[in-house]
């Protein structure tokens, strides 16, 4: 059986190695928490610091190959990896370009890959050169995850929440609608691309507040979308499963805002609407099987569960039997203990070929169950 | 969160623990192998013997809930667990009868549930009383399973394959159907019946070809399996999930073959064709939660990939990216390093609404998937 690594321990983790026990693969873990959400999961884990070059060389090394389930690991070990012939899941060429967002967005303008306008800082008194730039988004480089290392700064007071450090500007977009499309790319370069997802966030907490798949985009849109996104991966030149997020504005242009070299929140909806979910398809590559089919069995809204406001401390479920009780949903727990706001515990996925009851399902499920503490 | 253990960690446990990473539950595993396929998948393992009482009571105690994943266990301790408040799925009042075919046969007599006629027999000596009673199969009391402990007896020569031991010697049915029902039972004895399965078996192995779901039968026919499969549970009076294996003849009758007290080979088209699987279904009941929607996403057919014939060492899967290259078809290896003949080694589930359709992936899969060794 091929020997196979996975750096971090979270949900991501949590769900690729429930993908796993459908096939022949001795899995291992390293994460610095050994009650985290997928270290029970794997048949060897390893307690230690992903983003130190020691600990990462010394868990990948002798493994047939290795993924990450978080872009903030220690890229010169996996560098180091992949010279020695392990096979790293995305090629570390493709994670320095997308773990900095600096990179990311030159990377993006050197290939002529449609991006809103961005300047790069790199202080708080070089940002303030830039206040004709304004209404923008100040992203840092390096380190930020989860709506953290983002701040929107509409005029010149705002400038003080911006970031010491080099960092992009990206001036505002008018944006339409939000999507995302999951894309594999197999070990010979061969693409499988998922359906679209329309993403709606929540404006406060910068996080997804529920998604739907197959997004409702015009056709022209649609197409443009999926050449972009394949443009995207093909310049990145790497193996794996990507997700690629997309602005669309009035005007039906399409501008790539992200990339996650990796499964992502926009394919949780694949474990129960499509053939082959975006985590089955992550093994599929890594254990040089042929991709699988994105096809959707069935239209999906997908609900992720917060630790609500107010709350910290061990998690409570309140509300879950009226979900558990809905005919069409799936209820996904990260088994974390502990809650605090805003942390992702678990997430909903509901199946239907009927949109006004995936949006009927979303409201409800939004409005009975929530992440609380006692 | 609640503990819950399993006894046993073949592929059911492993089965059970994939669904398990849905919920918050803290789970635990006794099995002799350390490398047996659920073994990794738990919170904490114990290497330990399911059949002896000191290593059952010692496992149980102090959990909330325990369930097997074969009926081969230690009866007394799991007994002595629920006395002192362990809940115990399935109850060993039902474990006790479903155990022994003995008791099993002499259950359905007692609640003059339909079944084949029967004599039971102590020993060969015994047997050999009934010549007027073949063709029957005589099946032994205990420790029989899949497919072992039984034997077709047609004439008095074949005497001597019988059991001395008690057994049951079952007058052979005029079979036209073999169906299965799964068959979930809860806390507060609600149930949930799943659609009915066509199994088709293979006659030297005597272990399943191929089944479907649902079952093409007769309306009445259908009426009556469900209405018998829901009074053997209700008679067994226990909490847990059953599967109901019935022979129909050509007149309409409906036979109850066997039962089940657990998760079961005939359920494991549920895992993609059902809304909740078999597996996410237990753990509905062991944590508590409303039961789930056992309609069909969408009908199923199922393959069980057996070690091959003459072929006995370290698993080889031939054939393997030709299945997982099949559009609607998701594979489930079970991860046993040793193939032997006629040993589960996993299994092939194919999604569509033609039937055609999945009579042919079912006879491609039979045609190109073979599990063998170098």
């Amino acid at each position: 059986m091929k020997k196979i690594g996975i750096l971090g321990g979270g949900q991501l983790g949590r769900m690729l190695l429930q993908s796993a026990i459908n096939y022949p693969v001795e899995t291992y873990l390293m994460e610095n928490d050994a009650t985290a959400p997928a270290a029970h999961l794997c048949h060897h884990f390893t307690k230690g610091d992903i983003t130190q070059f020691d600990a990462v060389y010394a868990f990948g090394k002798g493994l047939d190959a290795i993924t990450i389930e978080i872009e903030n690991v220690n890229l010169e070990a996996l560098e180091q990896l992949a010279a020695e012939g392990v096979k790293v899941y995305p090629h570390p060429t493709a994670l320095k370009i997308i773990k900095d967002k600096v990179k990311q967005k030159l990377f993006y303008q050197t290939h002529q890959i449609p991006t809103s306008e961005f300047v790069v800082t790199e202080s708080t008194a070089d940002l303030q050169q830039h206040l004709a730039f304004l209404p923008a988004v100040h992203k840092i480089g390096n380190g930020g995850y989860d709506g953290k290392g983002v701040q929107i700064l509409k005029q010149a007071s705002d400038f003080e929440k911006g970031f010491d450090t080099p960092s992009v500007l990206e001036k505002m977009v008018d944006i339409k609608q939000e999507i995302a499309i999951i894309i594999a790319v197999g070990n010979t370069g061969q693409t499988a691309i998922y359906p679209p997802v329309d993403m709606v966030f929540d404006p406060s907490l910068n996080l997804l507040s529920y998604q739907i798949c197959p997004a409702q985009i015009p056709e022209k849109v649609f197409w443009k979308a999926e050449a972009i996104a394949i443009n995207v991966v093909k310049k990145l030149n790497s193996p794996g499963v990507f997700a690629v997020e997309m602005f669309t504005d009035v005007h039906g242009n399409v501008l790539v805002n992200e990339i996650a070299p990796r499964v992502h929140n926009s394919g949780h909806h694949t474990i129960e609407g499509n053939f082959s979910s975006q985590f089955d398809m992550l093994w599929r590559i890594m254990l040089d099987y042929p991709l699988g089919n994105t096809a959707n069995i069935s239209p999906t809204a997908l609900v992720n569960l917060l630790g609500d406001e107010g709350y910290s401390g061990p998690a409570q479920y309140e509300g879950l039997n009226d979900v558990l009780n809905m005919d069409n949903v799936f209820v996904h727990l990260y088994g974390k203990k502990e809650t605090k706001p805003g942390r992702k515990m678990g997430h909903v996925t509901i199946m239907s070929h009927e949109k006004q009851e995936l949006l009927h399902k979303v409201n409800q499920i939004k409005h009975s169950l929530f992440v609380r503490s006692a």
